[in-house]
C-alpha cells in the first residue's frame, strides 16, 4: 500500500532534521552506551540540581490537575512581572506576561503568528532559523566577528534596516545576551545603541535573556530598559533555575505589543492549551526568589566564570582564538591558527572538526556551522557542563562567597571538563 | 510610536479567539468572581482526581531536570506500546509511541507536517478546524445527523472520497470515539466498515481515542486493529486519568508511518522539545496500569455512566431529543422541539441560545457551531462535570462494583449536574 509519503510531507519541514544540540546529547548517549567514555560538551543543560525549594514546591503542588489558563497561573505571572521590576526596573504587570512549555516554544509561536522578517545575528543559538524555516518566514543572518566579540553593533544593524530600502517592513531582530553560543554580553551603552536604531526603524526586539541571571558577575541589564516599548523579554527556568526538563518558559511584553501576546495566545490556546499546572505553581517559588535562590545563583555564577575562564586560558595559550566568558557556560573557539594542520588531516569545515574530534577522543562539541556560521569557519561551541553540579554546589557552599575560589576546585569537581580541554588541545596539536 | 500591528498579523491567525473550551471555562470564572452561581457544564475536564499512585509517582520524580529525548522518556514510550498492545491488541513497541505536551500540541503538529486535506465528520472537538486554519490546510467536514447518532458512515466516506475525484489526493479523517461532543461510539463493525473505505482509498486516520478508557462498559474498541497499518492512535492521561492539567498526550504509529512520526518529532526538537520530565515518569504509572488503576477506572466509569444516563432520561422526558451516553462525559441535545418558543424570545440558533441560557439561568454549556454544526441547528454540548470527583469516587468505592449505583447516589454526590439539567429543563419550558 502506498499511504502518500511521497507527496505528503510540507516542503518546509522536509528533510529537517533533529535539532542540533538535541541530536548531539542523544548520540553522545549512544556512544556511552557502547562502552566509550564522552566528554558531553555539546548540550547546553545546566550542570545544577533545581533549588531544593523549587522542588520540594513541585511535590507540594503535585496533585493539582486542573487546566490553568492559556496565558499562566495568574501568581506565576504576578511573580514573573515582579521579577522583571526589580531585576530590570521595567513597569510591567501581569497582563503582560505570557507563559509557555519552554521559551523555544513560545520564540516559535511569535515567528508563526507575527508576519514579518526575522534577524539573527550569528553565530546564533540553533533553534531560531529552523523555526522560520517551519513557518516559512524570511531570515536575514548578519554575520557578526571575533573581532567585535561575536557581537552585533548598532551601526552593522543600521546598514542593514538602510540597505532594505523598505520603511514599512515588519522585522524582528533577535538579540540574546549572555549569549548562546559565545558567552558574551553587551554593555548597557551598546545597548542604548541598539535601541536607538531599532526604534528608528521600528524594529521589535526579541530580547533573549535566558541566561541574564547567570550573568558572571551579576550585572546583567536589559535592552528593555532602553527600548521598552518595542522589547519582549524572554526568560524562564530552564538555565539559572537548572531546570531544562520541566520545560517553562517566559515572555514578557510591553503594553504597545499586546496584539502580539493576544494572538500567541490564541494559537496557544489551540495547541500546547496551557503549560503542565505543578511546574506553573513550583515556578512561582523560582521567579520569587529570596535569599535562598540567591544564595544558589552566586554560587553557580562563581563556579561558571571561574571554570570558563580556565578553559578560556587554556584555549589561549594552546593557540586557539577565544573570548573570556562573561555569562552562561559556553565558549566559542575559532581555530584558524591550526587550519593548515587540521587541513593536512583532512579536516576542511566545522562539522568535520567536531565529528573528528568526537570519533578520536570523545570530547562532543558542536560546529560553529550549527550557529549559522560560514561551513568552512573553524569555529565551535564548548559548553563547560560536564560536571557533577550537585557536587560542585555544596563544595562551593562550604567557601564564602566574598573568596574566590581556590586553585584546585575546578580540578577536583569539574575535572572532566578540564580532562576534555587538554584532550582538545593535544588533538589539534597532533 | 507604530510597530506595525496594523500589516504584521499572520493571517490565518488574525481574528483567531480563544479556543471555545477554554474561553467558556474563563468566563464562567469571571461570572463567579462576580457572585453568581454558575453551572459549569462548559469545559470538559474530568471531575476526577489523579489516581494515587499516579500523584506519588511525580513527586518521586519531582528532581528530575535533564531535558528528556524529543520522541519520550523510552519508559514511558514502552509502557504507552504495551498498554495499546494488551488493550487493542495492535503490534507496536516503543518506537511507534510520541510523546507531547497534551494530544491537542501533536495533533497540531501532525496537521503542520502532513501536506493534505482534513477530513472531519461533524459534531467535532473545537480545536480540529482552527489548527487546520492556522496552518493553512483544507477542511472537509461532513455533517452527519442525529439519526445516524452523529456518526460518519462507511457510505457517507466513501461519497466523499469518490466525489472529489482526485485518487492521489492526501487524506487525514479524524475519528474520535468514545466522542467529543456526543458521547457515542462505534461498533466494531462500523469501525471495520470505514477502515474498508480508509484502504480503499489511502486515507490516514488519526483516531482519537483520548475517551477510549472512559468506555462506559470498558469495551472500547480501536480501528486500528481493522486498519492497522494506516492508523495513528491519540491518546493521553487527560481524562482517563484526571490530568489533563500535566499536559500530555500520546500518538502511536504503525510503523509504515513512520515518516510522519519522525518528521513530528523534528519539529517538535525546534518547538517544544521534550515533555517535562518528571511528568513522563508518572505517567509511566499510569499507563503500566494495574489493579490501583483499572479499580479507579471502573468507579469512574460508574459513575458517569450512571450520571450520564439520568441526564439523557430527563432531557428526553422533557422533549429534548437526545442519544444516551456510551462513554466519556458529554451529551448533544438538539432543542428542535423548543424552536418556535424559543424563537419568540429572539433565540433562532445554538450561540444566541446558549449565552441567554447562561446569563439567565447560570448553565454554562457550548453551542453546536462551537462544534462545527450550522449556527442555526439548534444544538448544544453539556458536560456532566461539576461534581466533586474525589467525593464522588470514594463514595462509589464503599459499593461493590458488581451492583449498580443506588438511585440516590446522583442525587447525593453530582447535584449540581443534575440541578442545572433541571434549570435547563425549566428554562426551555418558560
Amino acid at each position: 500500500m502506498s499511504l502518500h509519503k511521497e507527496v505528503s510531507l510540507n516542503l518546509n519541514v522536509r528533510g529537517l532534521g533533529q535539532s542540533a544540540t538535541i541530536a548531539i546529547n542523544e548520540r553522545s548517549k549512544q556512544l556511552q552506551l557502547e562502552g566509550k567514555t564522552v566528554y558531553r560538551l555539546g548540550l547546553g543543560q545546566s550542570p545544577f540540581p533545581v533549588p531544593t525549594p523549587v522542588v520540594e514546591a513541585l511535590k507540594l503542588h503535585a496533585h493539582e490537575k486542573d487546566y490553568l489558563p492559556t496565558k499562566g497561573l495568574p501568581l506565576l505571572r504576578q511573580a514573573v512581572a515582579e521579577f522583571h521590576r526589580q531585576k530590570d526596573g521595567l513597569e510591567v504587570g501581569p497582563d503582560n506576561v505570557l507563559i509557555g512549555p519552554g521559551s523555544k516554544e513560545l520564540m516559535f509561536l511569535l515567528q508563526l503568528v507575527y508576519y514579518g522578517e526575522l534577524i539573527v545575528p550569528t553565530p546564533c543559538w540553533v533553534s531560531y532559523v529552523p523555526q522560520a524555516t517551519i513557518v516559512g518566514r524570511k531570515v536575514s543572518l548578519i554575520h557578526t566577528s571575533s573581532e567585535d566579540k561575536w557581537r552585533i553593533t548598532a551601526e552593522r544593524l543600521e546598514e542593514h534596516c538602510v540597505g532594505e530600502e523598505d520603511d514599512f517592513r515588519p522585522r524582528i531582530l533577535v538579540l540574546n545576551y549572555p549569549g548562546n553560543p559565545e558567552g558574551r554580553s553587551y554593555c548597557a551603552e551598546e545597548l542604548e545603541d541598539l535601541a536607538r536604531v531599532a526604534r528608528k526603524y521600528h524594529v521589535i526586539l526579541l530580547s533573549d535573556e535566558i541566561y541574564g541571571q547567570l550573568h558572571h558577575q551579576g550585572t546583567h541589564v536589559s535592552v528593555a530598559r532602553y527600548y521598552p516599548e518595542g522589547t519582549i523579554i524572554s526568560s524562564g527556568i530552564s538555565k539559572w533555575c537548572g531546570a531544562g526538563g520541566w520545560r517553562l518558559g517566559t515572555f514578557t511584553f510591553p503594553s504597545e505589543l499586546d496584539w502580539l501576546l493576544n494572538a500567541m495566545a490564541a494559537v496557544a490556546s489551540e495547541t500546547f492549551t496551557s503549560v503542565c499546572a505543578p511546574v506553573q505553581h513550583a515556578a512561582v517559588y523560582a521567579f520569587k526568589g529570596g535569599i535562598a535562590i540567591e544564595r544558589y545563583l552566586w554560587h553557580t555564577r562563581r563556579i561558571l566564570s571561574a571554570l570558563g575562564n580556565q578553559c578560556a586560558d587554556m584555549l589561549a595559550s594552546a593557540g586557539v582564538m577565544v573570548h573570556s566568558p562573561v555569562g552562561g557556560f559556553y565558549l566559542f573557539p575559532e581555530f584558524a591558527f591550526f587550519a593548515e594542520r587540521l587541513a593536512a588531516r583532512g579536516i576542511k569545515d566545522s562539522k568535520s572538526l567536531c565529528r573528528r574530534l568526537l570519533d578520536e577522543t570523545g570530547v562532543a562539541i558542536l560546529p560553529g556551522a550549527d550557529f549559522d556560521r560560514p561551513p568552512l569557519e573553524l569555529t565551535a561551541r564548548i559548553a563547560y557542563v560536564d560536571f557533577d553540579g550537585a557536587k560542585a554546589l555544596s563544595a562551593s557552599e562550604t567557601i564564602p562567597l566574598d573568596q574566590a575560589l581556590p586553585e584546585e576546585f575546578t580540578r577536583l569537581w569539574c575535572r572532566n571538563v578540564l580532562e576534555a580541554i587538554r584532550i582538545m588541545v593535544d588533538w589539534l596539536n597532533t
